[in-house]
């Protein structure tokens, strides 16, 4: 029913935005319009498909356990040749996951966590391997960093990284400045070959003034989707489907990574995406490096959970308690209870607790008192996971080596 | 007085020349005017200097050794900071040679092997270590090949560089789909980050139809002139100088080099180039690989050799020999005579030929005859030299390894 008066305000304010601002999502711009994301309108534009119920009750099946909540949730929300990847798991066909994350920070926000919480899920679920990349050195082309900041960069990333618990059976975590070469290369050049410089400009919005390096970068990130990028793992299994969980944003690259596979006698990777974590500001403000009141960062001590919370988590609530308790709160506008969408794992908690916000009786303080208590929760949990992560650990995480046991 | 003449002829036709055609030199396309190509007028547009006599002597006095004939017969026409080299080496302080090659054909012909000669020259002269490249990525990107195939294509030519006789104690060969990656990548993203698409579009006339992987290489060819791209070898030398000898449609890779180093704590490598080795059928027409008569290839037999001379090496004797014992020859546009300028090592036969052959005493047929003994000389010993080049012996060049000796 939200979600409906939601869709009818939404079409209202399709046509005015049009107007007003165009939304921008690209790699490295998220803009939103006056109302945040239009989700409907992007999953349009990229031509990607909607997970839809059948299809999370299919993964269900196929994986024997409930689906992740970022999945009946709908926070993973569309997805490119998932049913086929799926059919072919089906008749008893393997696929390897890869996902990866631009190291532009020393700490990542619970954001960033996401995509990793995800594919943890995916990769029990579906028992398969997974390849990690570290875009070192887009980060370097994109950021005022030395080469030797973003490697450092990349390293205390991977720390948190596998403190999300991946397998190390199943896992091959690579920096782009350590692993880029061989074979990997060869493929690089493979797709290289295959993008005209006015396909590439259509594609992320770059412009002649940008530097050769960012116009080189794409197919570094193309390439894990090919098998053959990964010979320590997949010799001879040129044809392994790869499925891509990532952020919506992401899609550009792989929308010309899926052009392109056919032409070069490769697979096209299939993807799952998800929407953005809104900042604490709201869905119409970014989480900025810059400002690290619009995060919370899994560095953060439970009192600064606490003050960032309570002081800056954008509340639908009511401007006085009277007015509350008579009209309820807006939780289409509501960061706490978008982020208790993403971290409350028990689906009646969550039910009850929008249940009672919506119609009144529960304030914001109470909402944010529970949200408090699940982000200091899994943020002191990542915190000790963390603490464990050793040096040896991330050389073994990072060590070109085959993984035999990877798809049992 | 011939070279004033032509001087004459020259200035009269530069004006004429640029309403009718611009000559157009860079690494893909070689193109000249209706005279040939103006090489006055490049190393001005380019922006290099002329090597002079005082030159010449300078590394024959350095090196204790007369200089080649390449460098005193002005086929090694330009530099750039040449003398800034010399002055560094005259204190003590060494400096490496960067060559290379793009391997898109099976055998090379007597061109290709200009720049290996003369650097095999300045490598025993000089004393240094010396890296070479073969852009087998290039060819890849460039040609309709395949990976595998640029990949066969690089070692095969490595055969027959290795048979030009270079030092293994002091030879480093790579191909870049073997070698690209660690310290060479990290450099390629450093070049690439201070290039503009614009500026790269201004310098290599790339245009956006092309495709990404020709915006990307320029930086592949760039970064063997920085020796923190060689840790193996200088290791603790980031500032060691580089010379680079080539053919002067390499230079704008070089410039572009050179503007970026600075900009990236590098020093800018110093160049010594050549002009063009003229195809059998004259200056204005291009040694094509479709073409096997337009060259002399280093697997052509002696009777192959003496035929593609005899019928195809243009000829600026006169039309009969009456006519031509009373006008002579016209050297300026004689094949025989250039190829022999490049290959007759003895400086007082040369100048008998010329003389005697300007002055009509001396038949085209004579001349040819020469040139015959001596290129059939060349090409078989180069066979006897790459017959003895094992499998083994190209592992052993292209191994990534120290070389203790280089300097010695």
């Amino acid at each position: 029913m939200a979600a409906a008066a939601e869709q009818g305000v939404g079409a209202e304010r399709k046509e005015k935005k049009e107007e007003e601002e165009e939304q921008v999502v690209n790699p490295w711009e998220v803009s939103a319009g006056k109302g945040g994301i239009d989700y409907d309108k992007l999953v349009d534009q990229f031509g990607c498909q909607r997970i839809d119920d059948a299809l999370v009750d299919r993964i269900a099946r196929l994986t024997g356990r409930p689906p992740h909540c970022f999945l009946r949730r709908g926070l993973f929300f569309a997805h490119r040749d998932l049913n086929e990847l799926l059919d072919l798991y089906e008749k008893g066909e393997k696929f390897y996951l890869y996902t990866g994350r631009g190291p532009s920070s020393e700490a990542l926000h619970l954001g960033h966590l996401i995509p990793f919480m995800f594919t943890k899920y995916l990769q029990e679920a579906f028992k398969v391997p997974l390849v990690i990349q570290l875009t070192d050195d887009e980060k370097f082309l994109w950021k005022n960093l030395t080469v030797q900041e973003s490697k450092r960069l990349a390293r205390e990333n991977a720390k948190d990284i596998i403190a999300c618990g991946f397998d190390i059976e199943r896992t091959f975590i690579f920096s782009d400045f350590s692993y880029v070469g061989g074979a990997f290369y060869e493929n690089m050049m493979q797709v290289a070959r295959c993008v005209t410089m006015n396909k590439a400009i259509g594609i992320f919005g770059f412009n002649l003034e940008d530097h050769i390096g960012k116009v080189s970068f794409p197919p570094v990130q193309a390439v894990p989707s090919f098998p053959s990028s990964f010979p320590h793992l997949f010799a001879g299994k040129d044809q392994l489907r790869c499925l891509i969980p990532c952020a919506i944003d992401q899609d550009p690259y792989f929308r010309m990574t899926r052009d392109v596979a056919p032409r070069i006698g490769y697979q096209k990777p299939s993807l799952i995406e998800s929407r953005f974590f809104p900042a604490l500001q709201g869905e119409n403000t970014k989480m900025s490096a810059s400002d690290a009141n619009s995060a919370i960062y899994v560095t953060d001590s439970a009192k600064e959970i606490k003050t960032k919370v309570n002081k800056y988590a954008f509340s639908g609530g009511q401007d006085s308690i009277e007015l509350h308790r008579k009209l309820g709160a807006n939780l289409d506008v509501d960061v706490p209870i978008k982020y208790l969408n993403f971290f409350l794992e028990d689906d009646d908690e969550l039910a009850h607790i929008k249940k009672e916000y919506k119609e009144g009786r529960m304030l914001t303080g109470e909402v944010k008192q529970r949200l408090i208590a699940v982000l200091s929760e899994i943020v002191a949990r990542h915190q000790r996971a963390r603490a464990q992560v050793t040096e040896e650990m991330v050389d073994a995480f990072m060590a070109v080596r085959p993984l035999p046991n990877m798809f049992g």
